[in-house]
């Protein structure tokens, strides 16, 4: 039976864990730190998942009765609600028919119900093992901290953006890489569950609620327990100059008004003095893998932004592709390879699609233009069915069309809805030339 | 006094060594490996140095004698030399006036001779020292191997492309960073001294040679005992399909056949079997310091591939550019910011024009095209003088421009080239239309 290390129990790690050992592989998976069911420490900078078709993909391929636990936890957002200055909401579905939805669920929930079925399902689990290095020149071997040394036939990284197996990996492997950090912190809030039985939502807890304020934004994704949990995402030197209690309030008043009366003063200056203040990093690299030895997955070898919902979908997806792999091609090794060569241009297209649409979410929504073209985009699918999707309905309702077909398709349609713009006008322009004719008789 | 540590005893390391100490600041040199002067050992895959005039413009900033010294043991290499599939010769000069060279030198005779100066000059060297990890929350620390714990003012890392300066400078700055492993390999060969006392040197030694073959090539440095420090380059997989004695030999005297000679059939054997071949790795980042407390220059700052002759030259003018800053701005911090905000844009493209440069020496070379429009380019600047520099001159020649600048002032020229062509093409069809219109007559 080939044995597998999976380095990382995050989401990732654990799905991989658990769809390799339903293959007949067998799974040891490691982690750096200890058991998070164990203690109550929270990081206090999360910002709220929102599960879409390709993560639930993946999950349904693995274990449908997981995928159906998860879905039971979540809560469907089926659009945003657009909060202005004045307090005023819009709300801007996400779906054709405003059904589709994506889903919020907070992270160390489903971290912590995805360990328990990787302890029910009999993986060897092993905290507080802190990788130290990697050897690949014969057999895989994985060396902790602790001296420990462990000798396995596959090595699968999903030990996150700082990944040591990604680190260690670069000396085998002649990896192209390349990392940017964002000009953009985030800090997370909270808004409380209200004092109502019936509805604790102190907001629609159907929507996924956005202050978009060009350069910086606000926003909250809702929680089973009616609380929101609420990211405000700045650039650097903005978010530093707000550096007391006068001038968070100040700001929080003249940009978040009602936001702030949710929040309460008193926690937002609490956030504000004692949460961390994040750094949003994007990161690709290539090829993934090395021989048949080791290979790496979810944000070890891609992370991205979270402003277009996608970094766990995309992580569950690399699991979904891998396991597809591994059951078609001949070898393990034609299988890793096979993955390097065909999941990069996916994964470089979500990277991307993600750096991008955070000009969508704090500043896009607000504008007219935006709003008809959504329209128009919405009316040509109606019209011409599958041959015509919204690119946001490809990416997170559409797990059969690649990310990379997605914008590929999407930069075609551009050009016609171009070619239509022109003829739009050009007929106007014509009607006006008959009418200024005419009028002159 | 300002307390200094510099990491990693190389070329640049030294020259930053001996620049901050002439400067006043109390330095100390650690570096990784065991002092080279000690040892015989040589890592069998060096390519021959060229300093050119960025390299010596720095090292008579820091120390005009030291730069005689060093120019006093130089071979200067005034042009290309190519060897065509027959073995016919074609010099190609790399200056306008036939005698601008570039010099070339033993990377490891130049690295004993710095080292020799940075023992005499009295800093701190200690050798055997790696460094494990760096602590830049308060005042800089490095901490050592060997657990040694050390506290300066300023950390300066060259300490090469695998830098772990660098590596752990990331977790502290926001840093942007690129690596690309070129798919080339190379590998050492050598040709040896002849036999003739007056002339050993079994090629012209005042060229640097290039058998150019498109995909792969072969070139060859001079060294002082009158042997070749010769390179070959080629793609992995064709390297890697070498992997016999036939097909090592059959290759080479198809495609090198006046160079096997030189070399000797045994001697390229042994290298093939024995010799390490060699990664190229292009790798640049942003910024290149945090606050006031560390920074990287040289190939850990921005390793490029080597076929613009630039890397020492390049690192070399990282120290003088840095050694120029601390001088002039108000504070440490102050130069090291300025000089991530104004070095990037250089170091961008130098990195650019390497990577292009491949294509230059192994392919252009032979094109009739490229010698016309390498002959336009002199005629001009014969014409123009300072107004119109090639390319090449101004960065291998004219330290006093940088090379951003150099890459703006060639495109500039390029389209100039471009308007010049247009302009004969047509002038040339209207002579033809009216010679044309004469001959119906």
């Amino acid at each position: 039976m080939t044995s597998v290390a999976v380095v990382g129990a995050g989401l990732v790690g654990c799905l991989a864990a658990l769809g390799l050992s339903k293959k007949g592989y067998n799974v040891t998976l490691f982690e750096l730190r200890d058991d998070p069911r164990k203690s109550i420490n929270r990081e206090l900078r999360s910002i709220n998942l929102a599960v879409s078709d390709r993560g639930i993909n993946a999950l349904k391929y693995i274990d449908e009765e997981l995928a159906q636990i998860v879905l039971s936890k979540v809560i469907p957002m089926t659009g945003r609600m657009i909060h202005d200055l004045d307090g005023n909401l819009q709300s801007q579905k996400y779906g054709l028919n405003g059904i589709e939805a994506i889903n919020s669920i907070d992270r160390s929930y489903l971290n912590e119900l995805l360990l328990n079925e990787v302890e029910k399902s009999g993986i060897s689990l092993k905290f507080n093992h802190k990788l130290e290095k990697m050897d690949l020149k014969e057999q895989p071997k994985l060396i902790f901290q602790n001296n420990e040394e462990v000798s396995v036939d596959l090595i699968v990284g999903a030990d996150g953006c700082f990944s040591k197996v990604r680190q260690n990996l670069q000396k085998f492997a002649r990896m192209s890489y390349t990392q940017e950090f964002i000009d953009c912190a985030y800090l997370e809030l909270s808004i409380p569950p209200g004092s109502n039985n019936d509805n604790k939502f102190l907001l629609d807890k159907n929507h996924l609620h956005i202050w978009p304020r060009d350069k910086f934004m606000l926003i909250a994704l809702p929680n089973l327990d009616g609380s929101f949990t609420s990211t405000f995402f700045a650039p650097w030197d903005l978010i530093e100059s707000l550096d007391d209690d006068e001038s968070v309030l100040q700001f929080f008043k003249k940009y978040f008004k009602d936001a702030v009366g949710l929040i309460g003063e008193e926690k937002l200056l609490f956030a504000f003095k004692n949460h961390p203040k994040g750094k949003l990093l994007s990161l690709n690299c290539n090829p993934y893998h090395y021989q048949d030895k080791a290979i790496i997955i979810g944000d070890a070898a891609h992370s991205m932004v979270p402003f277009y919902g996608q970094g766990m979908n995309c992580g569950f997806e690399d699991v979904f592709v891998l396991l597809k792999l591994l059951e078609s091609e001949p070898s393990v090794g034609d299988a890793l390879s096979k993955y390097s060569s065909t999941r990069h241009e996916d994964l470089h297209a979500i990277i991307e699609l993600a750096k991008e649409n955070y000009k969508e979410m704090s500043h896009k929504v607000n504008s007219k233009l935006f709003l008809l073209k959504k329209q128009i985009d919405f009316m040509l699918t109606r019209i011409l069915k599958d041959r015509w999707l919204p690119l946001y309905t490809m990416i997170s309702f559409r797990s059969d069309i690649s990310y990379s077909k997605a914008v590929k398709t999407h930069q075609r349609q551009n050009k016609i809805l171009g070619y239509i713009q022109t003829a739009v006008v050009g007929l106007a322009l014509l009607g006006a030339a008959k009418l200024f004719k005419s009028l002159r008789r």
